[in-house]
């Protein structure tokens, strides 16, 4: 029986292997809107910062919670955590995910659920 | 064996019920500042967002990834995410967290690392 007082919260994280990784804003920006559009999430505010000498962080929040995405161009990987206020199976994650990068790209995706 | 090709990354996250819980984002940031503080982490940048009619988002870009926290009023709830490329353990992170908000009020405190 689902507990009704704590909200609800759904959180999944991939971590893709991006065999032609390119760690450009704009890249990492089609990437997270994608999956925004795919989850039918809302964007409230976004941030990002470049590092250096690389390496890309792209927040934003959503009106269901938030959506982070780091990458480590020397790994050639991208880190995506995904917080969510509306109840999200790791099927439809997962399923997202792979419709955005498998089309692309050679990647191998590893995902968790908590 | 440790994997060296992909990057480390320490993920935890709390969900605490705060009996005395003020939701306005100068108690949020105290909150998000002292697990900075003890976790040795550094701010890079940070976003925030208040939810109608209640509930509020912080966010922190780090140079050592991001610490997302969100509030469910209604709930008396916090949660906390904390995405690091250092590691960070279990212990740690939970020592932390019980400091800051053991010592304040009664709090419920629960913990997922992934």
């Amino acid at each position: 029986m689902e507990n009704q007082s704590t909200p609800i919260i759904s959180h999944h994280t991939a971590l893709i292997t991006h065999d032609n990784f390119q760690d450009n804003l704009d890249q990492i920006e089609a990437f997270a809107e994608a999956i925004v559009k795919k989850l039918r999430l809302n964007i409230v505010q976004k941030i990002s910062h470049s590092f250096e000498p690389s390496g890309t962080t792209l927040i934003y929040i959503l009106s269901e919670s938030h959506l982070a995405i780091h990458t480590w161009p020397e790994y050639k990987s991208i880190h995506i955590d995904l917080v969510t206020c509306k109840r999200l199976s790791s099927e439809e994650f997962k399923k997202a995910i792979e419709e955005i990068f498998k089309g692309r790209v050679h990647a191998t995706l590893s995902f968790k659920a908590l």
